[in-house]
C-alpha cells in the first residue's frame, strides 16, 4: 500500500534462526506523524508491549516490530533508541515514547534463549524497508512454524469498493500457529491427509501464535480500525485455527489516511471516516485477506533447519501435490 | 448435555413468526444456585441484556433467553416475575435478580414492530424445556435468516477427552447471520451457486446476528469460560462470517459443574478447575461445534412465510443436491 | 448545557416512590441523528441496557433513561415505541433502534416488586424535559438512598477553557450508593459522627448503585469520551465511594459538538475532535463535577417515607448543621 | 505479608536517580509456582509489560518488577534470564515465561535518555528484598515526583474481618503523578496552600503515573482479584488525582493463598474463593489502602536533585506544618 513498507534482519547462523520484521506505516517519523491505530487481543498467550498506550490514545508512534518471544525487550529499547535520535526532545523536552513489538515463539526452530537477537537487528531491518517486500522465511518468520508445516511471514491484500472510490486494506502476518490435522488451505480440508503423510516429519505442536496487521488508506478512527483488526479472527479461523491455549493471537490495524501530529498546536483536529453503515465490505476484505496471508506465509516459506538439528519442511517441498491430496 | 433443558414458545400467526427460547442450565432455581458463566461480545452490535453482570460476578441465576430485537425488554420482565415467583425475597429480604436475555432481528419475517411476544411465551417456554429438543424454524428462531436462507436454531456437541474422563461440551445457536454468497458448508464453498440459483428469490442481507450458547459439564471458572465462549468466532468465521457490521455477534458459556450458592453461608468456597494447559482440546471442541450448530440451524429449518408476503427458504427445499453445487 | 434537557415522571404512592428520568441530548430525534458516545463500568452488579451497541459503534440514538433496576424492560419497550412513532422506518425499512436505560436500585423506599413504573411514565418524563431541571428525590431519584440518608438526582458543571475557548461539561448523577460511616462532604469526612447521630434511624446498606451522565459540548469522538467518563470513578472515590460489590456504577458521557446521521447519504463524514494532549482539563472537572453533582443530590434530596413504611432522611433534615459535626 | 518481600536497586549518581523495585509474592520460583493474578488499566498512557498474559491465565509468572519508563525493555530480559537460570527447561521443554515490568517515567529528576538501568540492577533488586523493606526515594522511586514534591515507593495495609478469620491486604505504590494545587492528604485539602508556598520552586508537571501493586492473602480468583484492584482508582481520587491524560495507571493484585502448579500434572485443580458477597470489606480495603500508600510515599520521600541540577523536595522538608496549612 502507498507509503507503506517493510523491512528484514534475517538470523541464519546454525542454532539461531530468527529476526525482525519492520512494518513503517508512512517515510516519515511516527512519533511526530502519529496515525490512527487499535488493537485487539484475540487470545493473550503473548508478550507483545505497546498495546495499552494504541488502544488508550488511538495511535501508534513507532514502527510496528515483530521478532521472537525472548527478544522483544531489545527490539523496544532499539525503537526508544531510534525515536530519541529523530526527536532528540523524547522524555525531554516532551512525553516519552510507546516501543510496539509483537512476538511469536520460535524456540522449536532457533535456540531462543540465547537472546541472540540485537538492537542493530532492529536498525538493520528498519533501514531496509521498502514496498515491494519478500515474505516466507525471512525477518520475525525466519524461525516460525505454521500448522506443523515452516510458517512465518505472508501478505495478501484487497481492494474494497466504498463511497464511490476504492480502498486498499494490506494484511501482513506473523504466522506460527495451528494443528496440521486441522489446516484447510484455500477451502481444502487437506490437514489430516497432510497429517498423515508427514507422521514421521512433523511434531505436533500447539504452542504457535499470530500476529495480523492489518494498513488501510480508508479514513478511519481508533474505533473503527478496532472493529476492523477484529476481524481477522474469522480468517484465523477459516484455515482451521481455534486460537489455541498457548497462543498469542493479536491484531492491529492502522489508517495511512490521516497523520496526527504530536504537539498540539492546532487544538482542535478535523478528521475525516468512514460512515458506518459503509463499513461492512472492509470487514469482509480484512477476514479474507488475512485467510489469504495466511496461506501466503505457508506457499512464501521455505524449509528451515536450525536449533538442535529440528526441521520445518515447507509446504511445497512436501505436498507440491497439495491441489491433489484427499479433503 | 446432562440436566441442561430447552425449550421453545413459538408464534406463527401471519405477520408474526416469532417467539422465545429457554436454556435451563440445571432442573433447579438458578438464583439460589447459581452457575459459572461468561460472555463474549464478538461484534456490538446488539441489544442482549445481562451480560455487564455475568461478567463481573461470573455467574448466571436466570435462564438464558433468547428472542426478537424488540421483546428483550418483555422477556427480561417476564425472567424478573418468574424469578420472584420462585425466590419471593428477592429485591426485599435479599438482591434483585439479573434477567438475561439475548435477541437476532427477525424483522424480514415477523412484523417486529407489533411487539408480539408477551411474557406468557416466556412462561411457556419455560415449562415446556426437556433435554431432547426441536431445532430449526421454532421458537426465536421462527422467525430468523442465515445466509439468506431460512435460519434459527441449531446444536452440535463434542465429547472432549480431558483429565483421563469425558466431558460434554453442547452448543445452541440462534442463526440469523451472513451474506448467501460467503456461505461455506461443511467446507464447502457453496455460497456463489447457490447466490446464483437463489437470485431472484433471496434479498441479500446483512443485518444479521448469532447468538451462541454453550454448556459444558467440565469444571470451569469465570476465566476459563470466557476463553471458551471467545472460540465461537473461530466456528462462525468457517461457515463464511465475518461479524458484519450490523450483527450482534454474542456467546455465552457456563459450566454445569458446580453451583454457585446465592447466599454466603459457606464464606470460603471450594471449587474445582481444569488444569490450564488442559483446556485446548476444549477450545478446538467450542470452535468445531459452533460451526456444526450453524450448519444443522440451516438443515434443521423449514421455509416459512411471514411479514409482508416476505419468503425464507429452507435449505434443503432450494438445494436438497448441495452435495453436488460447484465449490 | 445549550440544548440538553432533563425530564422526569415520579410516582408518590404509598408503597411506591419510585419514576423515571430522561436526559435528551438534544430538541431533535436521535434516531436520525445520533450523537457521539460512551459509556464505562466501573462496577458490573447492575442491569442496565444499551451500552453493548453504545462501545460498539460509538453513538447514543436514543434518549438516556434512568430507572429502578425492575422497570428497565418496561422503559426498554417504551423507548422502541417511542422511536417507532419518530421514523416509522425503524426495523422495516432501516435498522433496529437500541434503547439505553440505566437503573439503581430503590427497593428500600418502593415496591419494586410491584413493577410499578409503565410505557406511560417514559412518554411523560420525555414531554417534560427542560434545560432548567428539578433534582432530587424526583424522577427516577424518587426512592434512592446515598450514604445510608435520601439520594437521587444531582447536577453540577465546569466550564473548561480549552483552545482559546470555553467548553461546558456537566453532570447528572442518579446516587444510590456509599456506607455512611464513609461520607466525605465536600472535603469533610463527617460520615462517621453522622452515623453516631443517626444510629438507630439509618440502615446500613451496601447494595446501592451509582449512574453518571456526563454531557460535553466539545467536540470529543467516543474513545474521548470513554475516557471522560472514566474520570466519574475519582469523583465518586472523594465523596468516600469505593463502588461496593453490589454496586452498580457506570458512567456514560456523550457529545453535543456533532450529530451523526442514521443514513450514510455522506460516505466520508468530517468530524472534529480535540487534540490529545489538550484533554487534561476535561478530566480534572469531570472528576470534579461527578463530586458535586453527588453532593448536589445529598442536598437537594428530601425525606422519603415509602414502602413498609421505610423511611429515609434528607441530609438537611438530620444534618443542618453540617459544617460543624466533627471530622 | 507472610512470604511477600520487595527489594530494591537504586542508581544515585549525579544525572541519573532511578532504579528498579521487585516485589516477589512468594519465597519461591513463580514460574513453577505461579500465583492468582489480575491487572486493571485506570488510564492506559503507560508502557508496563506483561498484563496481557496475566489477565488470559489469571496468573502471574515472574517477580513484579518496577522501573522507570526506558527500562522496562532490559529489566523484561533481565526476568527472562532470572526465569531460566531457575527453570532451564523455559522455552525448550516447556513454555516461554511472561516478564511482568512496571513503569512511571522520571525524566525530570534522571536523564532518562540514558537507560542507565542495567540488567543487573533487577538481579540487585531480587537478591535485596526482605520482608521489612524501605519506602520512599529508593528504588524505582528514587527519581520519582508526586504532587509537585518527591514521589516513590508508599505502602499501606489493612486487616480485613472476613468469614470469621482476619485477612491481610497490603498495598505498595510507585506514586508519580498528580497536581500540587490538587492534593488531599489525609482529607485535608492543603494543595492550593501548598502550591502558592511553592510557586517558585515547583514546577507543574501533569505527565505521572502511579503503579499499585496490592498483595492478600484472601483467597481469591482472577476475576475477584480484578474487582479488587479496580478499586485503588477510589484511593487515588481521594488523594486529588483524577487519572490525568499523561498517566499510566494501572493496578494489579495478586493471592497468595494458593499456588498454581507451572505443569498440569494434576488435571483437574482444586481451589478456594471467598463467597462473592463478602467481598466488600476487601474493596474497602483497597480504596483505603491505596490512598494511604500514597501518602506514605509523600511522607516517606526525601528531596533528590538530579538531573540537570533538577530538584523535587520532600513534603516534610517544604511543608512540615502541614498539619496547620489552610484547606
Amino acid at each position: 500500500m502507498a507509503g507503506v513498507t517493510v523491512g528484514h534482519a534475517t538470523i541464519t547462523t546454525g542454532d539461531l534462526q530468527t529476526g525482525v520484521t519492520v512494518v513503517r506505516p508512512h517515510p516519515g517519523d511516527p512519533f511526530t506523524h502519529k496515525v490512527p491505530a487499535a488493537a485487539v487481543v484475540i487470545n493473550g498467550f503473548g508478550k507483545s508491549v505497546g498495546l495499552l498506550q494504541v488502544n488508550e490514545l488511538g495511535v501508534l508512534e513507532t514502527p510496528v516490530a515483530l521478532t521472537n518471544t525472548f527478544s522483544v525487550g531489545t527490539v523496544a529499547t532499539a525503537q526508544i533508541r531510534a525515536a530519541i535520535a529523530a526527536e532528540p526532545g523524547i522524555a525531554r523536552s516532551t512525553t516519552s515514547v510507546n516501543p510496539l513489538v509483537f512476538e511469536c515463539s520460535d524456540a522449536y526452530l532457533s535456540d531462543m534463549q540465547a537472546l541472540g537477537v540485537r538492537e542493530a537487528h532492529y536498525v538493520e531491518a528498519l533501514a531496509s524497508s521498502e514496498g515491494d517486500f519478500t515474505r516466507g522465511s525471512i525477518g520475525a518468520g525466519r524461525g516460525m512454524t505454521c500448522f506443523g508445516l515452516k510458517g512465518g511471514i505472508g501478505s495478501a491484500s484487497r481492494l474494497v469498493p466504498l463511497a464511490g472510490r476504492s480502498f486498499t486494506l494490506g494484511v501482513l502476518v506473523l504466522a506460527n500457529f495451528g494443528k496440521l490435522e486441522c489446516l484447510v488451505l484455500a477451502g481444502r480440508a487437506i490437514g489430516p491427509a497432510l497429517a498423515k503423510r508427514l507422521a514421521q516429519r512433523a511434531r505436533a505442536d500447539e504452542r504457535g501464535s499470530i500476529i495480523v496487521v492489518m494498513a488501510t488508506d480508508a479514513p478511519l478512527d481508533h474505533r473503527q480500525l478496532r472493529r476492523v483488526a477484529a476481524r481477522a479472527a474469522a480468517g484465523i479461523g477459516r484455515t482451521g485455527g481455534y486460537y489455541g491455549h498457548g497462543s498469542g493471537d493479536i491484531a492491529l490495524a492502522f489508517s495511512t489516511a490521516a497523520v496526527v501530529p504530536h504537539d498540539a498546536t492546532t487544538p482542535i483536529l478535523t478528521c475525516r471516516t468512514v460512515a458506518e453503515p459503509l463499513l461492512d465490505p472492509l470487514f469482509e476484505a480484512a477476514a479474507e485477506a488475512t485467510e489469504q496471508a495466511i496461506v501466503d506465509a505457508l506457499f512464501s516459506a521455505t524449509s528451515v533447519t536450525g536449533f538442535a538439528g529440528h526441521v520445518r519442511h515447507a509446504l511445497l517441498d512436501v505436498a507440491p501435490d497439495w491441489r491433489d491430496l484427499a479433503c
